[in-house]
């Protein structure tokens, strides 16, 4: 398909297209004169890739291109996969907008350690977990360690759907995307459904 | 204490209150001579509460004042009150980033349907979660029901611990306060908690 074409498919303007193409993110179409290229299957997912990290996922160019880089080379375990994708994720602990070297509250660690998850306290979600509570508790929400554990065992359930969808994947390539795909476009789903879940629980109790 | 102190108190300089008296979001202080005011351990936690809601929730100076409005005069009932809260908070369904009045996915308003969980589909809480839904599949996420009903059995447990927090709340105005709070401030948590969670579900599963 002409480029016209792959802006239609994908709803992204060409002038837009053209910036991806410009950036790397997008990669070239195969030349069919000086000025006209054909796009691809491969192209509309990619484009839908970067618009949905872009747009909705609030990553940056150069995390785009860190997610695509990844993407290109996946790790070849599950597990480091896991640990790329946090690492380049915005607003994943560890990701360019997370504590940095600020001192990690002991209270929070004393708390991983309680819950007996075998993470080690060096782990960036860790760093991201306790910055997270510290911010709360500063601002005047109290946040006792058994509410935080019932939020824990929440997450922990929440973890078990990510690992399975992740574990359906047929390639690291795939897995790869799931992964970040699924940390980026799940984030807002499941605030909504915790927004949904408390009006059903609100009216349950009456 | 003298808005230097309020100032050091609170980590917020003394231009950034001025800023907040003058836009309303900080009430004034007792006068005691034509250039001096007395700040109270009220200001403090008013403070608190602005600066948690402007830089870690992402909340803009007429969401703060709706907020505020709202503590000062919360509805009588506990349901209304998440609902008010829910309005008004940024990101949040029925909040001024939500999907508006573009159509429902009806597959969302069916699964929301099959959840059984009482809730109407004319809910802000349904648009917003058929907007973030429609988002991660046109992204290319297949998010399957079957996985959604696993997040949303998750957030369901996460929602009790939000209702038992808002519960033992002494006031109207401290739960109104602590939904408020509790939303802007635990969703960092939570998605923190989820990370940390898949971490510890990938090294068990090997």
């Amino acid at each position: 398909m002409r480029i016209s074409e792959l802006a239609a498919t994908t709803g992204v303007p060409v002038h837009t297209l053209k910036y991806y193409l410009r950036e790397g993110l997008l990669m070239p179409g195969e030349a069919t004169s000086r000025t006209r290229a054909e796009y691809t299957a491969e192209h509309v997912d990619r484009v839908r890739l970067v618009r949905a990290l872009v747009e909705h996922g609030g990553v940056g160019i150069a995390g785009v291109r860190a997610i695509l880089a990844a993407l290109d080379s996946p790790p070849p375990s599950r597990h480091e996969l896991l640990g790329v994708a946090h690492g380049v994720l915005p607003g994943a602990p560890g990701g360019p907008d997370a504590a940095g070297d600020r001192d990690v509250d002991p209270a929070v660690v004393a708390f991983v350690e309680r819950l007996d998850w075998g993470v080690g306290d060096c782990s960036p979600a860790v760093r991201g977990l306790a910055a997270a509570v510290t911010r709360a508790r500063s601002a005047g929400l109290p946040l006792p360690d058994a509410d935080l554990e019932g939020y824990a065992r929440a997450m922990r359930s929440v973890a078990q759907v990510d690992l399975e969808v992740a574990g359906r994947a047929r390639s690291p390539e795939e897995a790869m995307r799931t992964v970040v795909l699924g940390t980026v476009l799940v984030d807002p789903v499941l605030l909504a459904l915790r927004r949904l879940a408390q009006e059903a629980e609100s009216a349950a109790r009456g």
